[in-house]
């Protein structure tokens, strides 16, 4: 007897909280496709070599290899027979080096798929290419509460074919509100900054290398944590040597945080004119924000925050995040930016794109921890209980009748006691209980019992399917006012 | 530069085969959901350990094993470590096999990982339990045309604790033919067959030994390709040594297709009372038939055909095929069968269950093979133009008023000539574009160009997406009729 349990770090769901964790996933693939972006699916292993294009990065010693049985076993044979030939240690070790180098890696994020997918499927493609991709990828990480090494990532990307317009910039926060506000967790901010901007004004300071910046980056993004006159200090001091004065206008820059549309403006204006990148930041910007407005995002959903900065060897413009407003220890939640050229690697073409992701298993595991998802109501709507066996046939026959009218229908199969089926229902978070009896049979009618509104009605079977739709129908329209 | 390339084995699509698809899988969980099951995903890895509680079986040997870097460093190592302290040659082959026998391996179908789950999580679950699971599963398959090393399988199942009525039985022909007729790929038949009675008559054959059953039935399974005559012989022959009588009433046996309702009953009565077994299987038969007709399975699209086997070491009473008339030579596109108990590595409970699985990726493969498959339209259903960069805040607006009444909206960000727009729409498979110039903008309409009816009309602004959406409606109640 083996005990049966999952490797450590992944989520696996009961059925109620999978029903959740599914609806999350529909809102999200919904608009998605509102927006007009278009499914990939890509597999889940990847030739090593391809894979994996850069070396060494903490990403690629977290990366899972995938070897067949076959595999293993010619790199075993190899092992024994460079033992059994007497080859020397080296000889040995390089077949046991062959066999730790698998061919094939599982995707770590869904980002290098996607570069693959656009250079490999170039000249099918219409560019500017809108895509959605909402699969698992895998990480080796180390094994820890709230820390998953398979988790979905729901990502949409832009790419365009040599240039791309910032204007797709401001398409992305419109995504991002019309899913979080039907997704109904919560006020939340979709956060801006723009790396064109951080560079421009860093420059100004003194920190022209790309480098230095991140080191200072790293230093400030301590404040919180530290305190003012910690990062003051260590920036001032040895290492860094900056001006103190510079200082002071670094912490100032990335403690800004916009309040309205007018105030975001008003900061972008406050900012001067500045060097180029600095006016071509502030310029992409004032665009974002200003069609970001043009499509609907209401003011309170959207800000600047000058702190934010991403991987900055990767995002060369607009960058995003959004957090949710009463729990700002969540992080992140949703967040991405623009990229100069997605699939360098693997094609000549020049690829700029702009692109967000949302880390939906740890999302949905966190807001679980908080108490903010809704313990789903099943996605079985009847459930049409049996009181005698020799009914079985009425009972099939209108569940068939409730099937196609559009209801997610179950029937009890095996008669039991009434009253352990009402039980079974209710603990099933079934909402509407069919009941059928020699009375009801006789007169072309159905009891039906709902569970929500503790309520009971007869119906005659010809209008079953139709009442019940337009009882869900109000409870749906009630829910989303 | 590395050519990019996905490994063998997998199918990758473009968007419009990948929407396809989707439709595909979304009317298979839609008519999963319609019958009462409840979703449940597993993680792609499990333990090897509890993956693979049988040993050697040919789909052991397909199976994919993962394992980290950290993994394979720690392995190699152990190699290195043994060579470098010259240790003997079982001792470096010990430490090689260590490398060679990863801890966690892919899944290769979802039965084991249902029992796992069902085992794990039995305390949690009502029974029985109706689960429905639509994930992708690997096999290390010899790579050829139409096999695939990643596929999704979409499996429902019905898992009784201690005991599972026979009326289950009968619900999944109903779901399969849900899922079929909808999936609108032309007529069908689900064959229906009984390990039971299967077995009691090959006990009357004089054939008991269940490994003798198999054997039989495998040369039986020959009928098609190597003729009667070569059948007659293999078995009255050295080996078999039947009598040339039993061989006869085996080959009338496993030739019986029923060709209604009345016919199946009559073919179950011609087998008279018979031994036990034989008995038994009848009456299930019986029953299921009863009751796949009292769920409104029409009579063509169900019958018995006695040649099914299925895994004779796995189903023991019911079994399905299912099979498209016109296209026999895809084979099966759903098959399954009664259990006896799912989980008996991983617990003492008894779970007897029921269950269906239809391989999409390589239905998917097949049906687009024959041609069957519609290039679906684009899941964008509208392209609002831009004539002119000053109108963009207009069309972002009238882009969020049809988001808003439910339409898949996608906004040329970029201006470009109309004709190049229009273009665009027609070889994305989108419906409709809307056009919005100075004129339109004045007068607070906009013209609407239908690429599928070749047809144009002008709307006012507040009725476009009400327009738009009964024109949609309109459609698809056509196209389901």
């Amino acid at each position: 007897m083996i005990k049966p349990r999952t490797p450590p770090g992944v989520m696996e769901l009961l059925p109620p909280d999978q029903i959740a964790f599914q609806r999350m996933l529909d809102t999200i693939r919904r608009n998605f496709e509102r927006f007009g972006f278009l499914p990939v699916e890509t597999p889940v292993m990847e030739l090593s070599e391809v894979l994996l294009t850069k070396s060494g990065g903490e990403t690629e010693r977290q990366v899972y290899f995938v070897q067949s049985t076959g595999a293993l076993e010619n790199g075993l044979n190899a092992v024994s027979a460079a033992v059994e030939a007497g080859q020397d240690a080296e000889q040995v070790r390089a077949a046991a080096r062959e066999l730790a180098r698998p061919e094939m890696a599982m995707r770590f994020d869904l980002t290098v798929p996607l570069a693959r997918y656009v250079a490999e499927h170039e000249h099918d493609l219409a560019f500017p290419f809108r895509r959605y991709q909402m699969q698992r990828v895998y990480r080796g990480e180390r094994a820890q509460r709230g820390r998953f090494r398979e988790f979905y990532q729901c990502d949409i990307d832009v790419i365009g074919k040599d240039a791309l317009s910032v204007r797709f910039d401001a398409e992305l926060p419109a995504v991002i509100h019309a899913v979080f506000s039907e997704m109904n967790i919560g006020a939340f901010t979709i956060q801006l900054n723009n790396r064109k901007l951080m560079r421009g004004f860093f420059e100004a300071q003194g920190v022209a290398d790309p480098a230095l910046q991140a080191l200072v980056l790293r230093e400030v993004d301590k404040l919180d944590k530290r305190g003012e006159d910690y990062v003051r200090e260590t920036l001032t001091g040895e290492g860094f040597n900056l001006p103190a004065d510079g200082v002071d206008r670094i912490m100032q820059f990335v403690k800004v945080r916009s309040t309205s549309h007018a105030d975001a403006v008003a900061h972008l204006d406050a900012l001067g004119e500045g060097n180029e990148a600095l006016r071509e930041g502030v310029a992409e910007l004032r665009e974002v924000l200003e069609l970001v407005r043009a499509m609907g995002v209401p003011e309170a959903n959207y800000a600047l925050n000058f702190s934010i900065a991403r991987g900055l060897d990767y995002y060369t413009g607009t960058v995003y995040e959004t957090t949710l407003n009463d729990y700002p220890q969540i992080g992140s939640i949703c967040s991405g930016g623009r990229y100069e050229d997605l699939a360098s690697h693997y094609t000549k073409s020049k690829l700029p794109g702009v692109g967000i992701s949302i880390g939906l298993t740890r999302l949905f595991w966190q807001l679980r921890e908080a108490g903010i998802v809704d313990s789903a109501a099943s996605t079985v709507q009847v459930l049409v209980t049996q009181m005698d066996a020799a009914h079985l046939p009425h009972c099939l026959a209108i569940a068939g009748e409730l099937r196609h009218g559009g209801l997610n229908t179950e029937v009890v199969m095996e008669p039991s006691k009434l009253g352990k089926q009402f039980k079974y229902a209710d603990r099933a978070g079934i909402r509407f209980v069919v009941v059928l009896g020699e009375d009801e049979i006789s007169k072309g009618t159905v009891t039906v019992k709902d569970l929500r509104r503790e309520d009971q009605f007869e119906v005659a079977r010809g209008e079953l399917a139709r009442t019940l739709r337009v009882e869900l129908a109000q409870a749906e329209a009630l829910q989303n006012t």
